[in-house]
């Protein structure tokens, strides 16, 4: 079996006619080793993971923030910054981002934050309705350039949806892979966009497993997996959430951004987003700290961090939390440089801190989160209590899901009263 | 019991100093009484309904169109053409609208429409994920103006979830009214923004009844009902679905439009939105037709439509499309005059073919609707079957929901397969 994790000569020479703008090469995390464009993902060298070289050196600053300012109300504004050849606005996909960064002046008032400092950037308004949509259209552009027919994952909720949407639209075939006993409700999710969807009678690992093999076999000849072969582009779609925040503060770097952690990636990318800003001169240069949340029963970034670990030891999960349910998070260590260099943290809430945020975000600013908004909502609390998050600089706290998706996590949350439909039973009810 | 339908002399009085905007008075759609701006909703002379009359008189087309194109990304760019005060993008709300309109090559080529020519609007994307969110945006304004502390609104669903998050931001109490038997979901998403949501011991009509009780009663001072005495407000929402899709278009008319009907107030105001881009010059004056979709489960309107009748005989509902079911719909009469004006029809599908339409949807485009968007789907296919509509003109269809919201109507979705996590056991299944 020879699984295809690493560049080869002849994936070389497949991958340098590519055209995805200003994309460049493929890049070693870790010692540097620069490869062609192609659908690879680890170095062949050290077996680090390869990330996105890009070259931005024909950019005029002016320039280039009109070009993003005259450009659609979505991702796309920021193609000249992504793995995307030029027109790809004019190419069918689902069109993600451009959320509302909301100014959360009630939420502050209950935290202690000072007003107008303090804003939720709601991925929840993306077309599948969770940030997921943003990457999948990154690894869309990818399988086009390198003549992918079939778009597959495996995933266990928000990603399966956002490939279906996206493929079905785009003109893929999909195939998406899951545990077989996954709720019904996420079955139904992923199945409506018409692709296969086959369930794998083991757990997650052992449908991550079966991937793995599969990419590497000839009848997973053709595929294009998001998060795996197709990483490096996949990954990048995160950065946009870095953009469009600054864009969105007009052009202004947060003093703060609190990001949920699950394999750690969209952290280690808003990061580079908020870095390539500077360097572009879109921003000015000035200091940042990116904070790192996660849910307690599944915690292995915030023990290492405050165990002053450069390593992440892995975990078993067991928290409501699933969509940031990683035990074993690939980007963990980055995460924890990031932390520190910037001046950060990460931190873990309880299941029961996690339930109280996303009630404390609904009824002061009407957003509906999923319980990974109730994890970075919940950690911005336990922040702020402790001293670590400066309630006078401006903060950004993501939301990146919808609270539709994970009902089961507020089920207790229920009726005021029930009453007869007279007003005599309404005046009874005490409710006037 | 005096219940506050009318507008009094004392209201009258109450009501003219209120500030929204361009809009002039209520105005009797019936017999043209006009009374001061203020919270009621039927004609004191006939009993009619009331509606915004508004003073455009000092528009310039073309400045017109630049205040609007440099607005918001969300219904605020319409301020000046909606009954709300001119600095009401400051205030807190959830900002709706500006949702996209995605050009369907894939739904069209399924369906035979020409390339180019048919069009979704996509109110999916809203902040609660319906176009509920447009008209509760409207109210909560009039809601200020007219001094009111507390939201209320009769529900089965869509809306509890639209005035409660409105509600939390903007910094209202909120009061919704539901049946006791609600599905346990809906109550959860009604719930989650932490107003009163109190059952009532019966049905949806026995909640509307108690309703219209508490508006005349002590009790109910200082409340809003939004679908109730704030009504004419509440309704100009809808307006903003018709400007969206002109500028989306290009400032340009669609040929066809193709509209749920419930209560048939959404068709209505699409009609009236886009008389008013015409007689404002932002858009050419030329035919466009509107058509009305429905369940056949509650069809009054489209059964009233092939009767060739002009009034609408009740019906009692009975389809999966329960965001559409109401069986004596208030604008029913108005429809039936605005489809046979523009030339347009009123067709309904099956359940079945709702559910098949869902699918058609989100395996084309990637767009999971609720239930009303599979009705309005179905329905265009009906119509380009029948000859009614013109599949060489440029065609919209709304989706004004989520499919999350209405999971059960297409439960039956699921797995391709269950396989072992293994190779073989892959190949077995037959999908590669």
């Amino acid at each position: 079996m020879a699984v295809q994790t690493v560049a080869s000569t002849t994936d070389s020479a497949a991958g340098t006619s590519v055209d995805l703008g200003p994309a460049a090469a493929l890049s070693c995390r870790e010692c540097g080793h620069r490869v062609p464009l192609g659908p690879v993902f680890a170095c062949e060298e050290c077996f680090g993971p390869l990330e996105i070289a890009y070259d931005f050196s024909a950019y005029d600053t002016e320039e280039l923030r009109k070009r993003i300012e005259a450009g659609p109300a979505n991702i796309w504004r920021y193609a000249p910054l992504l793995p995307v050849p030029a027109d790809v606005a004019t190419k069918p996909n689902i069109n993600p981002g451009w959320t509302k960064l909301v100014q959360a002046d009630n939420l502050a008032r209950e935290l202690g934050v000072d007003a107008g400092k303090l804003f939720v950037k709601d991925d929840s308004g993306n077309p599948t309705h969770s940030f997921k949509d943003r990457v999948v259209a990154q690894a869309i552009e990818a399988a086009r350039a390198f003549g992918f027919t079939t778009l597959s994952c495996s995933s266990t909720g928000n990603l399966a949806g956002a490939v279906g949407a996206a493929a079905a639209r785009a003109g893929f075939r999909s195939c998406v892979f899951i545990p077989h006993d996954l709720e019904q409700g996420k079955v139904v999710m992923a199945a409506v966009y018409g692709g296969e969807l086959v369930g794998i009678e083991g757990n997650y690992d052992d449908v991550n497993r079966f991937c793995s093999e599969l990419i590497g076999d000839p009848a997973g000849e053709g595929w294009g997996f998001v998060n795996v072969n197709l990483r490096p582009y996949y990954a990048e779609g995160s950065k946009t959430l870095a953009y469009e925040i600054c864009e969105q503060l007009g052009w202004r770097l947060p003093d703060q951004i609190v990001v949920p952690i699950a394999s750690g990636s969209q952290l280690t990318k808003i990061d580079k987003g908020l870095r390539e800003l500077i360097e572009l001169g879109l921003v000015e240069d000035k200091p940042y700290k990116i904070f790192g949340a996660q849910a307690e029963g599944c915690s292995p970034v915030s023990t290492a961090y405050k165990a002053g670990h450069d390593v992440v030891r892995p975990q078993k999960p067991n928290t409501i939390a699933k969509s940031l349910a990683i035990g074993n998070p690939a980007d963990g260590p980055y995460v924890l440089d990031i932390a520190r260099r910037t001046g950060g943290a990460v931190e873990d809430v309880t299941d029961e801190q996690v339930v109280d945020a996303i009630g404390l975000l609904a009824r002061t600013e009407g957003i509906f989160a999923e319980t990974a908004g109730g994890v970075t909502v919940g950690v911005t609390r336990k922040l702020l209590e402790s001293g670590a998050l400066d309630p006078s600089l401006t903060t950004v706290v993501l939301n990146t899901g919808d609270g539709l998706k994970t009902l089961d996590a507020v089920a207790g949350t229920g009726m005021t009263a029930t009453i007869r439909p007279t007003l005599e039973s309404f005046r009874e009810a005490g409710l006037v």
